[in-house]
């Protein structure tokens, strides 16, 4: 490796450790953590459990939830009904699992929502070894979501979350 | 300077500088850099200018305007009025010029609201030089001030704001 190589390397590393602390700290103002629970047929126990990562920006200037997509290699991009902003969001389970949650454990939250991120990380791992298929999995990840001030919180009450098949 | 030394300086290097990356990422999702015009008999031409760097966050978390706040030397930390959110804001000029428009130099905004910033700097330097005592200088601070998307330009259209003095 000759010189110049290895200064644009540098450059290039140094760019991309910027732009993970400065995503990190993005996330920590504008991200959610989010788990929701709907109603639902298809899945064991009537619910369906759905993890979500999320941010928010300004509707003219979508730079950084790119700078997102591009990081995590997945998700979508939307205007938010709620309001006119933009939103980036990825649901999936195994890109929460492989890709978000190893990224916030290498660039940490350095305000209190680590602990929101650390609740949401042990129920998409959880999630992600298929835990919540079983009645034991299932019950540990309600009580998780119970403690992380999830918007799923305002649309049922924790103990309407039971196991529907079971109580059936 | 011993291995251990060293060491720790470099660790503790490696956290000053993911935190400033992490401080501007923050400021990109949660930063306003504003500048408010209100009628002044004190000041010269009939208006105070005032400039701003502010950040909001939930009040239940106030350890990211507290690296704001050591990061700059300066500033208050308050309830906002009007949501149940904590801003950390410094309003001083010395201050915004000769520390906080140094550090998001360095530490880049990564979207467009890097050219609010921009606008913002150079009124903020500008009033440093002390330009916004003349005429020629007033006049500017208010074309850049009407570029920026300032709360300012709620309360006064800019064709209001003209040089009380020089008009009576």
């Amino acid at each position: 490796m000759n010189a110049t190589t290895r200064r644009s390397l540098q450059i290039q590393e140094e760019r991309t450790s910027y732009e993970a602390a400065y995503l990190a700290g993005y996330a920590d103002g504008e991200g959610c953590f989010c788990v929701t629970f709907n109603r639902s047929r298809r899945h064991r126990f009537g619910w369906e459990i759905r993890p979500s990562f999320s941010v928010s920006q300004n509707a003219d200037r979508a730079e950084v939830l790119e700078m997102f997509r591009q990081t995590f290699g997945e998700g979508s991009i939307r205007p938010d009904r709620s309001d006119r902003t933009l939103k980036y969001e990825t649901r999936s389970v195994p890109v929460l699992a492989t890709k978000v949650v190893p990224f916030f454990r290498q660039h940490q939250l350095l305000s209190g929502k680590k602990n929101e991120f650390e609740r949401f990380a042990a129920i998409v791992l959880s999630m992600h070894a298929g835990d919540h298929l079983t009645e034991e999995g299932f019950a540990k990840i309600v009580e998780l979501a119970r403690q992380l001030n999830a918007s799923g919180a305002k649309r049922y009450g924790r103990s309407e979350i039971v196991p529907l098949q079971m109580n059936a």
